[in-house]
């Protein structure tokens, strides 16, 4: 856990006055992600799992559709400036036949060709993305549901010490939690659940739950309808445009679930009470 | 307000059963900034103060150095596909002169070029952004520290209703809160502030602080001293990048700033008790 946390001296105002403390600090460093030797992206990451985050942000991003399409994926192996490795570069070498992500910038131009680029317009992407609606089913109890956020509480290790991180995991029907990843960035957490599914094989989640400790906005919806995963269960408030994908998907939205009750704001029938 | 917040029904669960209920959510929807015709970015964000977003995205990212900068900004003026405006793109013409943006990816590659990047290869990009730290002084009494997150919870009217957007205030060393933001993105909040300043001629901000809802990231604490902002003031936890630049920037950094009671990560001297 060393690279995970990191101590701090921090000075302590109290109604007493002023008291050194030392304070558990979330470790966010840059993580660059380089395709087939060329810079793709640079993301602030907190380190561990970047594997899993690779494949988790090369697939949200539409650059794989499987673990397979990643022919090796690899810590640069060189030095930093200071003759020591960072581990903060992955380098990435995609299967044969796999596009290489300059796709990715003519996507961009052509949403951008049109002046009214809308909600309804990054819908219609994740649409295209998906194929179609997630598929109706499966039920969840609503007492698991309820439950997810405290069984993702008890494994959040990072955040017990720093306050700092967000977490995402996955929770079955069963309500085993089979994947719990915490990270500064939200969005990277998600990323690194999904990428570890990947891995896994287990994609399309459809009999899992997807529980984030945070809001729901439109790209964690995007990740998780993306993914296959029918249910997404926020602590927090969703978004407008998170609500609006959600329906549009058919993915079940829950939002503020804590203690005994919960809002849910899309597809309420695979919420069994 | 009417595109700030939107009504949803929703059916809450509760020990009693299910019921319906209507929730406010706050929006979120794509807004295209293009320089000189072309796309540049696409961020999701909260509708409103669009040309501060502007300002201060453009700002944070290096494109512009004063409101001047920008010979007009302005909503594209045509139709989206549905013959309707969506007021979600905006038109960027740079002032003779003012370089436009293609030199960032240059910078990217450069960036790339070497094995370690690593958090000082980020904290040297904002240090030769900003070209020398920040100078000493002023002092702020401890009390208006404190104080700061409640005068910003105060002003936030979007999240008391809907419970889903971060804010971003600027307050003066006598208590004056003269600039508040909201937004479903954190980032966005900031460079709604810092637009508005870079607008109105303030910046640097030398002589206000800067307080926000959440955590204090990297990106969070680098548009606070890039702005020329002495003391970020952050509800949450920072994470160990932030507290490593505000260190080597001179800037001054709390956090966990609740009630009574405040850690002080970097540059106490600036907080009289």
């Amino acid at each position: 856990m060393a690279r995970v946390t990191r101590q701090h001296l921090v000075r302590r105002l109290t109604p007493e006055g002023w008291s050194p403390r030392s304070d558990r600090l979330a470790v966010e460093e840059p993580l660059e992600i380089r395709i087939g030797g060329t810079s793709f992206a640079v993301t602030m990451r907190t380190p561990g799992h970047d594997i899993d985050l690779v494949n988790g942000y090369c697939f949200a991003e539409g650059i794989i559709d499987a673990a397979a399409d990643i022919a090796t994926a690899r810590y640069c192996d060189g030095a930093g400036p200071d003759g020591l490795n960072t581990y903060n570069v992955i380098d990435v070498a995609l299967a044969p036949g796999v596009r290489s992500p300059d796709a990715g910038l003519q996507r961009n131009v052509l949403t951008s060709s049109a002046c009214g680029i809308c909600g309804s317009t990054s819908i219609d992407q994740v649409l295209g993305r998906i194929g179609s609606p997630l598929p109706a089913g499966p039920e969840f109890a609503a007492h698991l549901v309820l439950k997810a956020p405290d069984l993702l509480r008890e494994q959040q290790k990072v955040f017990a010490g720093t306050g700092g991180v967000h977490a995402a995991g996955l929770v079955t029907r069963t309500g085993e939690l089979i994947c719990v990843r915490e990270d500064v960035g939200r969005h990277n957490a998600v990323d690194k659940v999904v990428g570890w599914a990947l891995r896994e094989q287990r994609l399309p989640l459809s009999e899992s739950l997807l529980v984030v400790s945070g809001r729901a906005s439109f790209e964690l919806t995007q990740k998780a309808a993306t993914a296959g995963i029918p249910v997404l269960v926020a602590v927090s408030a969703p978004s407008s445009l998170a609500v609006e994908l959600a329906e549009q998907t058919g993915l079940t939205l829950a939002g503020f679930v804590r203690g005994d009750t919960m809002n849910v704001y899309t597809h309420p029938e695979r919420i069994r009470a």
